[in-house]
């Protein structure tokens, strides 16, 4: 493959273009490319010795498989990941590919009735390719900015993903995670992949890292949520309208990875409050958890119960449902599946239930994205300050050395 | 006892202070008490063909027992809450009898350990009557305001306090939770004794309740917290204040009480995320759940074990901890005893382990109490948007009708 100085000098747009490496991105010209970076105070910057190219914004996620035939692969990664699910390593490969076999069929038939695969590719292409042309506009000292998705369990995964910015040349990269409560098993995961992927993949460090690990309170994202949750009521009558319960759902933890002292419940907590209070509390409203499996206890209460008995009682009480994911930024298999058709589509009382839209391409949330990256890069955080703290706390048979992950790397290998 | 009419023509001040009446009590004029209160929009108002005595600002809480004594009927009237313990009411009052007399020696040591009682009774009276000296300067309106506590297990009973509070005289009353944050398991049963009370002792309906059932977020709570927490890191050497580990420890809940869908974690979650903005996230944070009992599965992580695995931590991850008690308002057993004690003083790492202080005497959260329950009272809200819904998801055998027992009952028995 090209590296990015060979693209440069191939002129940079063309070339881009014709190797259909940004198939969402808008263009940019090869001078503003080689203009190179600012030299703020950020802590990597000290690397100005090295020919500073692009900056890389990468949306990490745990992904779907985009087609019906990724499904099997997408479940064995994801029962293969020993940081989601910590079982004895040996076995793992081997657990994971009879899971995987065994649960195909039925999440197959799923990815069907949701119109044939998952659209968190898309969305996430889109949104990154979006947030990197605000990001040219208000931050061009950092500019030109490379939209990527990360995938932990689909594709593109990881490796694919950090390969093709070797290949474009990037020299520092900011991991945004998709998850904006932050989980060990989660971002923690994603992060650790990346650890893996940057020894083997990038010995000598390229790519100067920095993250941005959790975003939960994040004042654009709360105004989306709120946006999109005021519009979903206008669709309940006006007189029954403020006695509509909001039903919060997040993606639940086995408490097994809650006991560990996972950051994830608290922030969560912290989103819904935050947009309760952008909404004045004008609806009453709960926080509940969806998508356990398995037989271990996980925390609750379950989405689906606590609606089955809101909907189960008198109208005079609980008038309407209104359901919001609200830890994911797109739609997804929990959204389109587990909410729309099993909660909601097959429920007796479906007439007095809705879900509020997911933020897929909210340019409020996208707006939002870019000014995040952008103060980022400029104050040069390389990761949260709770982010040590997590890693103290998670475990893991390979966690990232955060110090050697993030930051001036060329300096510490030379 | 005198009512509060005789009271009144008696010379109020004189006989509130010959009476006892109001021993940690300022005195205020009797004249002040007749001009009575305003005619706002508040809901309550409507019943001004009534006469116009007292506001009762009410402190409802657990309680503690204030000498070694009064432990064995403490946890009598614990174990015999069906709101808190919802086992066969039958068989309670026997189980609640069994349990009491197990488990009294025990815990009359550990009063005796933190000086021979609890000082929830003595820190509520003194912020109760703080308050209302407050509110009689800033809301001339609804004066005189009268200082109340009402326990749901320890002396003053909320049985002994609602009798007070009818001799007095009151007219209004405001319910004010000193759970910042609302479970049905606390305030709910405080609320639902409050209930049967009012049906008991009061059936005219001669005072006219509103509550305060959650403040999670409010202003005054989190700077108090936020102030206190400052003050206790200064005691940590310069150089590694800023890695300190805060461990925000909140009272655990039962799985069982969590799954019906309490509104409890999300808002404690709220809570130390407003104080860790404050505070501008300069130190990492966790929230952990303290005092589990019992054999079945409770909220965690468990504040002692994350203590215990952080603080055999290299002194390099986890310089200190400083542990802050996030939903009470003042100190009690949990933790003068369960921290200082059994966590801190008994750690072999206890030279790096400190608990910041109880908010007990803040002027910062005492007057803030003092703007929400005038603010309360000005905007007429009987109680949250949330608490019809917390009575939906709640489990109890006597639940209170809140629209009977909140608002203008005279008007409603008439």
């Amino acid at each position: 493959m090209l590296g990015y100085r060979s693209v440069a000098m191939l002129g940079y747009r063309s070339a881009a273009v014709r190797l259909g490496v940004f198939p969402l991105c808008r263009f940019y010209s090869a001078g503003a490319v080689l203009k190179g970076a600012s030299e703020g105070k950020r802590a990597v910057s000290g690397a100005s010795s090295a020919s500073r190219g692009p900056t890389g914004v990468v949306f990490m996620n745990m992904g779907g498989p985009s087609t019906v035939e990724e499904v099997h692969d997408f479940l064995y990664e994801l029962f293969a990941d020993n940081d989601l699910i910590p079982i004895n390593r040996r076995f793992q490969p081997l657990i994971a590919k009879y899971i995987a076999k065994f649960r195909t069929p039925k999440i197959e038939k799923q990815y069907k009735e949701i119109g044939g695969g998952s659209p968190i590719r898309k969305w996430s292409e889109l949104q990154s390719s979006r947030v990197c042309a605000i990001l040219d506009e208000i931050s061009p000292e950092t500019k030109p900015h490379l939209p990527y998705v990360a995938f932990r369990y689909a594709r593109p995964l990881t490796e694919e993903t950090y390969q093709k910015m070797l290949a474009d040349g990037v020299t520092r990269a900011v991991a945004l995670t998709q998850y904006q409560q932050f989980s060990y098993s989660t971002t923690g995961s994603s992060i650790n992949e990346l650890w893996r992927l940057a020894k083997r993949l990038d010995p000598e460090r390229s790519i100067v890292w920095s993250t941005i690990d959790r975003w939960p309170t994040n004042p654009a994202l709360i105004e989306a949520f709120a946006t999109n949750i005021t519009a979903k009521l206008q669709e309940f009558p006006a007189e029954i309208r403020d006695k509509v319960v909001i039903l919060f759902s997040s993606h639940s933890l086995p408490m097994d990875v809650v006991n560990t002292g996972d950051a994830y419940p608290a922030e969560v907590g912290a989103t819904v409050y935050h947009i309760m209070k952008k909404l004045n509390f004008k609806n009453p409203y709960r926080l509940t958890w969806q998508s356990q499996v398995g037989p271990k206890p996980w925390l609750g209460a379950q989405t689906a119960q606590i609606a089955k008995e809101l909907s189960a009682e008198s109208r005079d009480k609980v008038p309407g449902i209104c359901f919001v994911p609200v830890s994911f930024t797109t739609d997804h298999i929990e959204t389109l599946h587990e909410v729309d058709i099993d909660m909601i589509k097959e429920s007796p009382h479906r007439d007095i239930l809705k879900r509020c839209d997911s933020l897929n391409g909210s340019e409020i949330l996208i707006k939002g994205m870019a000014e995040m990256v952008r103060d980022h890069l400029k104050d040069g955080t390389l990761f949260s300050k709770q982010l040590p703290l997590d890693y103290v706390l998670g475990k893991s048979s390979d966690p990232a050395d955060l110090n050697q992950l993030f930051g001036d790397h060329r300096k510490v290998k030379k």
